[in-house]
């Protein structure tokens, strides 16, 4: 099927990808003065009471936000706002659909830090959580932390966390399968996705991590960002350098945030045995999944969903979200990130797992249920849900 | 019914009147690659090419925001914006049930002018209009007009241009049946509504109009706000002064927006014969409608939706946004205001005229599109349709 063309056929027939729709009927007097005067005013004032009852009358308790500047719209850069609509609505229809969580699709026309954060703050009465999306780094991580600290909802940029959250389980799974204890894992892509991966494997201690962007492997004495900066310590415990064919060799996982098509077959070959590659640039990833084979790869998963193992954050959003919501949660933290790592992989049993089955499928009914009570759960235990 | 009572029952059960309803399903991989990636990515750059494409392509050609500060919600006043949110979510339900316009509730946690400003305008690639309710006054002036200085879609304050647009529906019917030609018309409550319906009154030439409010009948020499300050020298040009009771003697029409039982019916009395009394208070009437016509008074019409002649906002908002939608309109001007108030008094034809039938009922499922109409063709001919 050619995508592109059906898309647009589609969305124009569409017209927008979402409707709001009432729960009741308004067909009689009754009806307009209990929805709405004289009737609602009863609502209201027990709101004014108690701001908290505002998760009993209105829509907030399963409401989301997806909020966006257009800055960093897929792979397509920054096309601005209006063109970052149809996947925000795209993103929104997900959350319905495998989440049942209501989701509104907000494009913002500015892309200055201060202003989006003093914008996306005031909505706070108006939804029960915020997932940033496709907004371009470094802006993205001072963004997100002000809102985090400002608001007493969960603020949750899917980019980062969620794309985290999916690879984390993923490899969970296929470190499980090729038995592999404390592996090195190389990160191609050292911006937003690149820096929350590492950060999260670290969190779990899934292994080592060595970062490398296109001046080669991060070392402590170059010129990083505040997010690879926070991480340097941590990170590359065997002291290498040098370009990512230096840090393959010898490697036991790959995972590219990168480009198309900058891994080779000898790269591949250079690294441990039962290696574990996982090329997620869209729509080409860095090494085509048969070459990647082909050079001795184990296991091999990818962002595309026409390739086995297809690493997608549609596994990780409807349920973080509904989980979060369902427990009253102030945030997303790092157990309730964990929490969704393993509620993932737990998905793929002992007896389904191998190669080919590493994580499950992205469109699973189930997953959006798991996820959400693993990270209730957690939220719970961490404390921090709303009294 | 004790609405209060079946209202908090209802909207525990409901936790929100909306839901985001996608409009297609999400069941297999080719639905994921149409609706989101790969495929959403030709009609986002169908849009980076010409951002009237997001008419096409996103779902602003339907959908308003309806937002609130919360300050001056319904009668209740300054109850902050989580407060304020199940009137906006009743709205929106209304906008959908009655015009088929999706509406988006927002409610925001600021009440400073410039910070509104810069917010609202900011969200103008996710909408085709903007909805402001229940903003106190004079902030709400102010805001509005920056805002219809600032964006390219329509913004319209409701309770100030909604409620004269009905207002003048129902005085249109009512002068017909009167046979009232050069009426005074005293409005008492010089506020926001109460100095909309001045302007439209003059702007559509429906008679001579006496504004009121507590310090008395307004003139020149007193400290005006700047809405009133605009206006004052087309007022009262038979140079009356003095008090509400004092305005109304030999007075043709009395409208009130104020408060409660102050007005006697010794004051309706004193009024020109055919008298037409609009007190529309609410939930409590500046007089009630059967001492009124005690009184004398030929016509009267209220809030209310337990007396004839309800004048409710409900006729006007649903079809204005939707007629101005269909056109493309990049405001709502006033020739579009004065055929929606046309529109809505042509719904009662001269043979169904009487002095308790001056007003269409407030949920006549026919309103929404000869308003819609009337108010698209306005816009044409009058050449505020985007190219």
């Amino acid at each position: 099927m050619d995508y592109a063309k059906e898309a647009l056929r589609l969305h124009a027939k569409w017209n927008g990808k979402l409707e709001t729709v009432p729960k009741m009927k308004i067909e009689n007097r009754d009806d307009l003065s209990i929805a709405y005067t004289p009737g609602v005013a009863a609502p209201c004032l027990e709101i004014e009471k108690d701001k908290k009852n505002s998760y009993v009358y209105t829509g907030r308790a399963h409401t989301v936000a997806v909020i966006s500047d257009g800055s960093a719209v897929l792979g397509l850069g920054n096309i601005g706002p209006e063109a970052g609509m149809p996947v925000m609505e795209g993103k929104c229809v997900l959350f319905k659909a495998l989440g049942n969580v209501d989701a509104v699709p907000l494009c913002l026309n500015t892309q200055d830090t201060d202003e989006l954060v003093q914008i996306i703050s005031s909505l706070e009465p108006s939804f029960g959580g915020i997932n940033l999306e496709d907004i371009a780094a470094p802006r993205c991580f001072e963004v997100e932390k002000r809102l985090q600290e400002k608001m007493n909802i969960p603020v949750f940029h899917d980019d980062q966390h969620g794309t985290a959250i999916v690879v984390c389980a993923a490899l969970v799974n296929a470190l499980k399968l090729a038995e592999k204890q404390n592996p090195t894992i190389v990160i191609n892509g050292a911006g937003s996705a690149g820096v929350a991966i590492a950060t999260l494997i670290l969190k779990i201690g899934l292994g080592n991590v060595i970062l490398v962007d296109k001046q080669g492997i991060l070392t402590a004495d170059m010129d990083l960002t505040s997010g690879q900066r926070g991480l340097i310590d941590k990170l590359n415990k065997e002291g290498k350098t040098g370009s990512l064919k230096d840090a393959l060799v010898g490697a036991d996982v790959f995972i590219g945030v990168s480009a198309g098509h900058i891994v080779s077959k000898e790269m591949i070959a250079s690294m441990n045995e039962k290696a574990i590659v996982f090329p997620m640039a869209n729509p080409v990833p860095e090494i085509e999944p048969e070459d990647a084979k082909e050079a001795g790869a184990y296991i091999v998963g990818t962002g595309r969903s026409d390739h086995p193992n297809q690493i997608n954050n549609v596994l990780a959003f409807p349920g973080i979200f509904k989980g979060a919501l369902k427990a009253g949660a102030t945030c997303i933290n790092d157990a309730m990130k964990e929490a969704a790592v393993y509620a993932i992989s737990s998905m793929i049993t002992e007896d389904m797992l191998d190669s080919e089955h590493i994580i499950v499928s992205a469109l699973d009914p189930r997953v959006a249920d798991v996820v959400a009570q693993a990270v209730a759960d957690a939220a719970k235990e961490s404390g921090v849900v709303r009294e």
